[in-house]
């Protein structure tokens, strides 16, 4: 039997449903992959994977190039334990970078390399968390990606949320001082390209949180997971503009959080940087001293974040990004370029989903169109993100449920990284039959 | 000037330390290292390093060269997230290595890669110290190396702290029973051989901690910083006596953390191994729930530890130790007989100190004298470490007080990593004037 037909069978989904023991309006992606890959052998399936939220694209070998080199010629670095701080050469072009595509001044000393972007919004929320005895509560503009609150629990802080559907511009504003203002807000955490909507802050959005950041002495943590992504403008050009938006414009409390693994494909090596606000690095905080020996925010971050957790970042992966950004800087190597190929997929997937009776759960960012790239999301009628996820899977395609990424409203995340644009005719197929498996039900 | 003489002025010395506000008798390695920069600097001194506790002999090849070749030959591995649980090869090269060195089984499932073991001394106390309500406090067989009650302190934990000193045998098992039963602490951490002293815990010190363990279901984290280096013991003969003993042949309630750094002077590159006992990884604690979404001590250790800190380990790192767990396993390389050479070195210093008026501070383990390794502890009469450290200071030689390690003993650790044996005439010419030095005062 190597090709089952559409619909699989619901039983034998039912089953491995019930010996997963999950549910399909919560399930996370761990175990949707085990539940996927358990329905793809028994059925002999090929699933359109459009769960995981990984690179799809090969990483450029000037990344491990530049490891292999200083492997080889600094015999050393295998003995030599990093600093905390960050190599220097990283430190110096993340300073570059952050300069010449946000335009925003900042010492190499305020760069702090870390293990991946998740090591970065973990110490950042330990440190602005816990600035005050009151401040215990980390607040999301969601959706968003669901392990941030994960962290939030490991802290032992409360976390809290603003649905960005209902509340965009001066509406997001009025909620966001209504919550601040109680004293409880530590620090807000979004990202922008977001995850999993692609909605994407406007300055004058950016510009109204920074003033209310400034105002009650909190910290934005600015989740930039997907660089410069929002493909409608080209922030690609080193030092010209348009500069992707940031709330750095607008506030001296922020923590900038820059991953490797989506602009650069570079997920595989865990490595990121973290830039914290010349300023902010200064302020000194009593309530830190208790966790941290140390009453300075980043003094905190280093002595008291990166030792205790890693002692540090390993070095090879520390030259693969200094070297990405170098070139990146230089202009001689354009990653948007690459990655804008997920803005491609988005556009033509949206365009199969929308004409097989599927709409857009986040459709507008704003007055306009929501933008293309990594995720878009769907939903379809009344259904649950959980009923929508099992009907694609009997049709062989899996998605992630939105629920657990903080909204109420239903719906799946699609994520078109692994599936290339050679597979949308096959897309197109399952999604018709799907339509109209779900118009006769 | 191109030599000054000892002493060095003290005038210099004293505004040096007005300088960095700091007190000799608590200053911790970083500023320590600031201040012997800025001493060496002004009087252009070549100072004796025994500050430092980092690999003073290179790493072998191997490690490199094999993060060479899979960055090389795996062009997928950059874009692909490492698995949150580590590579399934690295799991495997540690179950082997486990059993050919502590005759202890267990499962790949149950060794879990770490960005060095500084993760995984975090992850363990963050999770061996929430498995219930009332268990807030972590206790120390001490002395010991402070970062970890850093760690202690950021997860909003308590120490606690037993002296080795007073408390060897079954007065150590008396002392840790008192503490045990009080229900407080969730876990007790050590490290065998240990820094700053180079005690080594006996295998019946071992069996009766064990057996504590287990009654009060408190854990023990073994902090195998420097595996198999108790020379006095040749543990360097896979898959034969003796083993290097453990906690583990006593109890299920351990977590033994394997670093790089040392045995294989690996620590450029932040990669190491926690072994959960097998049965604890299966045990449940729904107090972890709160902080970790699940019950499972073992899930929790991966899923709300890993996950949630830095989503898994650079890849090309768990290659170089899986290259180096295998050859070691094989037979192929004998690590022990590269880092014996910091015993060796220990020997001979030991002598010189003591034959100029210099006492060991820890001397015994149990009924025989202290083991030869990386470090050792001295003292001098009733001078506190700070003021051993300030006439060190002004001969040129460095060391790090005892204080911050968590004993009332005064004294200063001497770390031989950075001393060769070539330098040891010096060594001896600088203690002999600092001995006339203290005598005449």
């Amino acid at each position: 039997m190597n090709k089952s037909k559409f619909p699989l069978d619901e039983n034998i989904l039912k089953n491995i449903i019930e010996n997963h023991e999950v549910d399909l309006n919560k399930i996370g992606i761990r175990e949707l992959k085990r539940l996927v890959d358990d329905l793809a052998d028994q059925l002999n399936i090929d699933f359109l994977h459009f769960e995981f939220g990984v690179p799809g694209i090969p990483a450029d070998r000037m990344g491990p190039e530049e490891e292999i080199r200083v492997l080889t010629e600094d015999k050393k670095l295998p003995s030599t334990y990093p600093p905390f701080d960050g190599i220097p050469r990283l430190k110096k072009a993340t300073a570059c970078f952050v300069k010449a595509f946000l335009n925003i001044d900042v010492e190499p000393e305020n760069c702090i390399p870390t293990v991946g972007a998740m090591h970065g919004g973990f110490i950042a929320q330990a440190i602005a968390g816990r600035r005050f005895k009151k401040t215990n509560t980390i607040l999301y503009l969601d959706p968003g990606f669901p392990v941030n609150k994960l962290q939030t629990k490991f802290l032992g802080l409360k976390n809290d949320s603003i649905d960005l559907y209902n509340h965009r511009g001066i509406q997001l504003a009025k909620k966001l001082e209504k919550k601040l203002s109680t004293g409880k807000i530590g620090a807000v955490l979004w990202s922008s390209p977001n995850n999993p909507t692609w909605l994407c802050l406007k300055d004058e959005e950016l510009k109204m949180i920074g003033k209310l950041l400034t105002k009650y002495d909190v910290i934005g943590i600015e989740d930039s997971a997907y660089f410069g992504m929002d493909f409608r403008f080209d922030y690609g050009v080193p030092n010209q503009p348009p500069f992707q938006p940031t709330v750095a414009n607008y506030t001296d409390n922020y923590i900038i959080i820059i991953s490797s693994s989506k602009m650069f494909s570079y997920a595989g090596q865990r490595i990121a940087v973290s830039v914290v606000s010349p300023k902010l690095s200064k302020k000194k905080y009593s309530n830190l001293k208790k966790y941290y020996d140390t009453k300075s925010f980043g003094h905190a971050f280093v002595h008291g974040g990166i030792y205790p957790t890693t002692a540090g970042v390993p070095q090879s992966p520390q030259h693969a990004l200094s070297a990405l950004f170098e070139a990146t800087c230089k202009g001689e190597y354009d990653y948007l370029s690459r990655v804008r190929t997920y803005g491609d997929r988005a556009n033509k997937a949206k365009e199969i989903f929308l004409s097989n009776g599927f709409e857009l759960l986040y459709d507008k960012d704003m007055d306009e169109p929501i933008a293309d790239g990594f995720y878009f999301t769907i939903k379809r009628k009344v259904m649950t993100g959980g009923e929508l996820l099992h009907s694609m899977l009997l049709f062989g395609m899996s998605g992630i449920p939105m629920r657990p990424t903080g909204t109420k409203r239903e719906g799946v995340r699609i994520c078109v990284s692994l599936v290339p644009q050679e597979q949308y005719g096959e897309l197109e197929k399952r999604l018709k039959e799907l339509d109209q498996f779900l118009k006769i039900r």
